[in-house]
């Protein structure tokens, strides 16, 4: 099988099971855990954050964010087909009882004159705005880049008005592999971080929120009431070191499968490439072959091709690690007959 | 002062005065006060539900009603602009945990295919839809009447869903009295509804919520917890007993009063008036005078007429008991002047 | 019938009637119900607090100070049979999101040490301490008083852990008529209050509370999210004003006529009074008559006389406004008269 | 350093590392990790429950436990000094919007009669009961053994009220090995259970909850809500697995080694041991040396020995498998040195 249905499928490499094997480790609930806490000031300096705290998952890291940023009432501003909104259960709404709104993005980027606009003004009948959150690369969007004057421009806004930004970064370091912008001037434009150790980066578990110590010093208290304070954390926190000191720079490879992917099932007649690709994600349109997602996904995967629905007739491919230009190549071969037998 | 700001402002009438004087009461939380239990009666059987409750506000209404109807991590599907997302504080996410999902409204009505589509499968990652609600007449969308088969659509595919409905019914009977069709048509396309004695009606306060004999029980817990279990109701029940029985057919009046409003503004050099008026609502566009509507409404101020900002170029006007043919006459003669001081 | 079931089910007087008759009113959502300012700023005068709110029930009162005071995760410390843990729905936890941690009390009062004793120290484990709550008179410990000095330890513990105080004080002026201690230096003990204008004082409906400026402003919005934000509030402010006016004074009858009750009953073999009666209210334990609480109300029923269960072999009877001293003599009869068929 | 500050602090084995290393594992979003799915069969079965479902920590299995059963408004029933009232930072409340009630155990053991009594009827101002919680081995008991008749009794109970039970079983594996009793036969007293592979397990992170499959489905959900929604978790389930085939048996050292502390620091002149010690921990009263906890332990850690402060005046002393009999005695000789020096 070759399994393009998301990064996240990424199978730990040899590195990282050697680094659980030997991870010098601690309670860390105690805070006594020296690998957590290498990697969490590795990850707070390179994202040019106070502080920094290892969570289990992106959506926790996310929500724990939006927990400590708000209150109950709060609006958070966050982009329409953002993975905080559509992704992760109502979280916000359901533990920290805010109330999402949401804004039409391009391609990711939100307009700031339409966060300008979404900001309201105090008064007996409106929440307060509370949090602005931006997703860099945005997943629904095919792995956009957010562009970097875009986050400059929102993070104006919101700081005219006093409310803080977070970055849903789960694929920070794509948008920065892809783009030459460092994470850190990404960071910039934001109050607080979330990057996820556990996609591109190949980590089998985890992610990072960064911030200010104060944030990150409430943050704990909130993993905590989520059930994500770990104990010998470290053997999973070792792989993780390992995925931000050797597996940063190697994103450029999947973009590199990505983009051959896009031209060549591009190229397959009654297939057509939604979008630009830009990092390791191509969104690829069937409906010109009289097929749903679902029915392709099905001969694809009879195929041994594995990818995900996106929409009725949209279907998501991930390159990542864990396939070679030998599999991208046998993906189009493979995709190509498909749609041959199709037309 | 001429005051159009709302239909909210209208002050009980001397019958309704004298209700609350003469007024049989008991303790309600004991389920012990006549008036109260006859303005339920009353109301559940003009909506043709099994029960109706008397709450202390449209706001208390929509709440009990998401909090009755839905789980957190739920979602509830709304239009854009509707009185239960902009207009009450996020209450929704803050107390029944729930994430609002909002669908873009052509006068209110929302497509059902939208809100089809907007519906989530069953997934890990998703909330479940636990609520659709509809609101009628539309009051951001300047008094719009959302049409029956809309709504008739929009249950349909609810029903299909097994999603219940809530209607935000905060101006039915402005609805009713301008379509001819009954509240009680319009109610058999919903699940529970809430409406409100105190805006067109002219009640000093309070709306009721109808549905099952189910829903109410679990609704009247709900206002207990919200601290809406009051004592001797019937004080302001009675005036509410007034508004149904007295004040439902006299929205025509009002609603006269707004085309001539719409018709005398509408010839006003300078003003615009922004989309169709079907009930007692007038959208005033001052943006070719070079007003915003900050400017236009202090001098309409000055000129002793008081109305609302509803956008940055757009003033609201509402007419309701309080404002009879010269008043309406009055305003549009001081709008006149004013338009033309500008011009 | 005698109705002794609660200080709840009193009728409004006539004054109070006439003054909802003539009430001046506006729309207080607006800000603009001159009669309902009054009210609030005689309460807050009256307490000796910076400003005040009219809600529409004690609970509702109760709640929008813990929603003002407290975050999510934040521990409350009150007295183990009040009434904001027992008869309150839970209401804290559902809408606030915070923990109630009881201490039991001596007739209400609670040992200043046990509450220095549980409130928590800074560790990533523990909830903060937020809201330290007084209830006084005592619902549950048959409308104790509370002493003066007891809220005053309570305070000093609470101010050395800057943590806030909030009284339960819905029937706070029968313990000012018992106690001869003003409603004020009850209320210099705690930094906000909540008390009821439709209990002993016998308004139909409402209660207030009151606080600095700056808590009342952040209490308005949760009232409103509450949907306690009122239109022409006046109507049930007006007798709320009657209440605070008049009848203030005459709670000491009442109390009068609980001591009767409970000597008169208190000499009736196989009924014994449970505690002292320091105000309105009088326990009685019908155990010994080897009745349940329940078997015993149902004779007092049928002699038309109500009460209400207070535990397994405990009524209460609650005197008011609407019990005469002849009907005081009269429930003793006939109580001796159910006894006497007993033993 | 001896630690015996809890059994948390343990490092994972040398075969659970080699068992990290090696674990097959796949993305367990997508229910595809083959070695979490045999934890989760096993610790089924051990326990003899339908399904089961890895978390990330004990509180974490406990909160999704809460979440699973409880509605928000419900109330909860559990001992006074539980971890899930203390030490969970009230997340019960700020995520489940559910009350705790408290009821104090005699080593942990709640009254069934006081379990009976506390269960709410239905009326309109209470909170419906809608979990009891049972903890066993009881931490704050020091490691108390709650009987199984005592379980069963409250099982009974609650069947007959309809109320599900879930048992923190954090230590339910040391209950298990003192007692003679299989987890089995106490998982069958409730409905859901949480065991942690964490404490004396040794494994490095993680616990297990297990009940109903339905349960089980709708867990999965809001482990997700909580962020516990993992990739490669096999990575960590595997270590688990190593916990739950080689540790139990094991646990029976710990517990001598706790008796021998009991009985050597039992025989100090000074101090007391509290209570008895039935698994593996040891509560010592230092008061007669006019210590404090603290100033006890400053003293122990200057001699190497790592013990918990568990009270004003007594500290906790837990056994595990980090701690070899040699060192249980050098333990004893150095309190008895301290002790030695201060009378």
């Amino acid at each position: 099988m070759i399994d393009l249905r998301s990064d996240t499928v990424t199978k730990p490499t040899s590195a990282m099971r050697q680094a659980a094997f030997e991870a010098e480790v601690g309670d860390d609930v105690y805070g006594e855990d020296p690998t957590v806490q290498r990697l969490e000031a590795k990850a707070a300096e390179m994202l040019g954050k106070d502080a920094a705290l290892f969570v289990t998952s992106g959506t926790q890291g996310n929500q724990i964010s939006v927990l400590t940023h708000c209150q109950p009432g709060n609006e958070v501003l966050l982009e329409e087909s953002s993975h905080l909104f559509l992704y992760e259960g109502a979280s916000m709404s359901a533990f920290a009882g805010v109330q999402p709104r949401t804004i039409p993005g391009v391609r990711g980027a939100m307009n700031p004159e339409d966060i300008r606009a979404a900001i309201r003004p105090e008064d007996v009948h409106f929440p307060e705005t509370g949090l602005i959150c931006v997703e860099n690369t945005h997943n629904k969007a095919g792995g956009a880049i957010v562009p970097l004057e875009n986050m400059q421009a929102i993070y104006d806004v919101a700081r005219t008005h006093n409310i803080p930004v977070h970055l849903d970064g789960a694929r920070l370091f794509n948008a920065a592999a892809a783009s030459g912008i460092s994470v850190k001037r990404y960071a910039d434009q934001v109050d607080t971080v979330q990057f996820c150790l556990s996609k591109g980066l190949g980590a089998p578990v985890g992610s990072v929120i960064a911030g200010s110590a104060e944030f990150i010093t409430k943050a704990r208290k909130w993993r905590k009431r989520l059930g994500g304070g770990l104990r010998q954390v470290g053997i999973i926190a070792a792989p993780g070191l390992v995925a931000l000191n050797d597996m940063t720079d190697r994103l450029t490879v999947d973009h590199t499968h990505a983009r051959r992917l896009a031209e060549g099932i591009g190229n397959i007649q009654g297939l057509e490439i939604e979008g630009k690709v830009e990092t390791n994600m191509v969104l690829v349109n069937v409906g010109r072959l009289g097929q749903t997602a679902e029915e392709f996904l099905e001969r694809m995967k009879e195929a041994d091709v594995l990818a995900n629905p996106f929409g009725p007739q949209t279907i998501r491919l991930v390159t990542h690690y864990d396939v070679n230009e030998q599999e991208i190549e046998k993906v189009i071969e493979r995709v190509n007959d498909i749609a041959a037998s199709l037309r």
